[in-house]
C-alpha cells in the first residue's frame, strides 16, 4: 500500500560548529518521502523550481518515489538556510527564500487521491487541510507541524487537528501550543483538539506516543555524534508513516503504532549522522533492522516474576 | 541481604509555585533509606541534632530500618531550604544551615562494615570515601552526587570514583563533570573515570544505563501533577539499591541492574506524587508492582518478525 507524502522541497545551505554546506536536497516532503521509501511505495506532491538539480530528481526515482505529483514551476526552488549552535540542540533560520513554494497548492494528480495513508509533512496548515479536501479514502492520517504555523496560522491549525489521526510535533512545540509546561498534560490537551494519537519527539530524549488510555515512551538511540539534525523530525515521520503504509488493511492498532514509531527513530537516527540525506542514500534495509534490534536491547528489561 | 545507606538527615522547608511546607523530613539518607526499605533491610548511617522529632525516628524503625548508625548530637538538625520554579524543573536553594551536619563523620558501628550492598547516599565525596575505608567484603558500591561536589569538591569525586561499582548523577550534573553536551559520551567518559556503571537521571526524560557494552534506556512514568521534586532522586538510588539487595549473592547482572533501575524509577514517581516522603508512607507493594508493570507496557513493542 502506497503513502502519500505532501510537503517541502528546498535547496538547504547548513551551517554546524564544524561544517558549512551549501545547496543540499532538504525540505520536509524529501526527507520524509525518502524515509517512507524504505517500507513501502510513495506518492510525492510538492513543487521545484526549474533550477533544481536533474541529479536530486533521479534520486527520488531511484527510491521507487512516484513523481507524478513533482510540480515543476518556472522560477527558483524554495531556499532554506539554518545555522546549529554549539550543542546541535538550537538552531537559527539565517535566510528563507519562499520562491516558487510561495504559490504552491498541492494538487493531487489522478490515482493520488485515493492514498489511504496520508502523511502531511511540515506545511501551511491551510495547505495541509486542501490536501484532505481531496482525499477520497482517508486510513490514517498524519500531520506534522512546527512552531511557525502554532504562531501565525493557529486557527488554520486548529480547524485541521479534527481531520487527522495524529499530529506529530516536538516538545518545544507541544508546550506552546498547549501552554504546558507537562509533557504529558500537553499531550492530552493536543488529543483532545481532535488528533487520536499524538507524538511528541523529544530529540536526543527520544518519543511519547499518547493514544486513548495508551502511552508509549520510546527512547532515542545512543548516537555519540551527531553531524546535522536537519530533517530528523520529517525522516522519523517518513519512517512512521511508511511502516504503517506497510502493514496492509484494517484498523491501526496501537501495537501497529509503536513499532512505526521505533521505525520512525531507527530512521531519524540514521538521518542525523551526516549532512542532509547523505545517510539515507547508502542505507540498507539489514541496517534498519540491526538497530530495530538495538532499540529493543536498551529498552527492554524484565517482567515481575 | 542488607544494604547499608550513608547520607544526610534533614528538615526542610519547601516551596513550589502552590504550597510552601517547613520542617519535612528529609536529606539524602532519608529518601534513600525508606526507598530501599520497600526491598530489603536497611542500615542507616546518619547524624541529627537533639531536635529531630522521634516521629521521624519511629517512621523510620517502622520501615525496619536499623538505627544503630543514627548518631544524635548535641545541637540543631540540618536545616535545607529551597525553591521551585514555575515548571518544578528548576530549583533554588533559599538557605543551608549545616548545624550538627558539619562536623558529621560516618562511622560505621559494629557489624555494619561486612554489608555487602552500599549506596553512599549525596554527602560530601571524601565522607562517601571515608565510608569505604570501613567496608570489609565490598560487592556493589553505588555513590549519588551532585553539582555542588563537581564544583567544590572534584579531585574528591575523582579519587572516589575508582572505587564505586555505579555513579548515580543527574543529566546537567554530567554535561558539568564532563564538559560533554551529548550525554552518550558524557556517560562514557564517567565511566572511563572508574565506576563500571554509570546512572544518569533526567527527570521527566527518563534515566540512562551505561555499562560496558550495554547501554538500559528508561523512560519517566507520565505523571501529569507533580507536588514536590525534592528526593526523587534519592528514592532512586534507594529503590535501585534496595532491589540489588533483595537479589542474593552472585555477580550482579546488566539484566538485574535494569530492573533496578525501572524498580528506582517506580519509586521516584510517587515520591514526588506529595511533599517530603509522606507518599513513600502510604505505599504498598502491590502499588509498587502495579507501576513496575504500567513501565513494561509503556516501553514494550514487538520484536521483528
Amino acid at each position: 500500500m502506497s503513502v502519500l507524502v505532501v510537503g517541502s522541497i528546498a535547496l538547504d545551505t547548513v551551517k554546524t560548529p564544524l561544517e558549512e554546506h551549501a545547496d543540499l536536497l532538504g525540505g520536509s516532503a524529501s526527507y520524509a518521502a525518502v524515509g517512507a521509501s524504505f517500507f513501502s511505495p510513495v506518492n510525492m506532491v510538492g513543487v521545484v523550481g526549474d533550477d533544481f538539480p536533474t541529479a536530486h530528481v533521479d534520486y527520488f526515482r531511484s527510491r521507487k518515489i512516484d513523481l507524478t505529483g513533482l510540480q515543476v514551476a518556472t522560477g527558483k526552488t524554495f531556499r532554506w538556510s539554518g545555522e546549529y549552535m554549539w550543542d546541535l540542540n538550537t538552531r537559527e533560520t539565517r535566510s528563507v527564500e519562499l520562491n516558487v513554494f510561495e504559490h504552491f497548492t498541492p494538487t493531487l494528480p489522478a490515482g493520488y487521491a485515493e492514498t489511504q495513508i496520508v502523511l502531511l509533512a511540515n506545511i501551511a496548515p491551510s495547505l495541509q487541510s486542501h490536501v484532505l479536501d481531496q482525499i477520497t479514502q482517508p486510513r490514517f492520517i498524519i500531520a506534522d507541524t512546527m512552531d511557525l504555523w502554532i504562531n501565525i496560522a493557529n486557527d488554520d491549525l486548529r480547524a485541521l487537528l479534527p481531520r487527522v489521526d495524529m499530529l506529530i510535533l516536538n516538545d518545544g512545540e507541544a508546550r506552546q501550543f498547549t501552554s504546558e509546561t507537562s509533557l504529558i498534560k500537553a499531550g492530552a490537551k493536543i488529543r483532545a483538539l481532535g488528533p487520536r494519537f499524538v507524538a511528541i519527539k523529544k530529540g536526543e530524549h527520544g518519543c511519547l506516543l499518547f493514544g486513548e488510555n495508551e502511552f508509549f515512551s520510546c527512547g532515542a538511540y545512543p548516537l555519540e555524534d551527531i553531524h546535522d539534525p536537519t530533517g530528523a523530525g520529517d525522516t522519523f515521520a517518513g519512517g512512521l508513516a511508511g511502516h504503517l503504509a506497510a502493514q496492509g488493511g484494517g484498523e491501526i492498532s496501537f501495537s501497529q503504532l509503536r513499532k512505526a514509531v521505533v521505525f520512525g527513530s531507527v530512521l531519524a537516527s540514521f538521518n542525523v549522522e551526516a549532512f542532509s540525506l547523505e545517510r539515507l542514500r547508502t542505507l540498507t534495509a539489514e541496517e534498519i533492522a540491526k538497530r530495530y534490534k538495538s532499540f529493543q536491547l536498551m529498552s527492554e528489561f524484565e517482567a515481575l516474576g
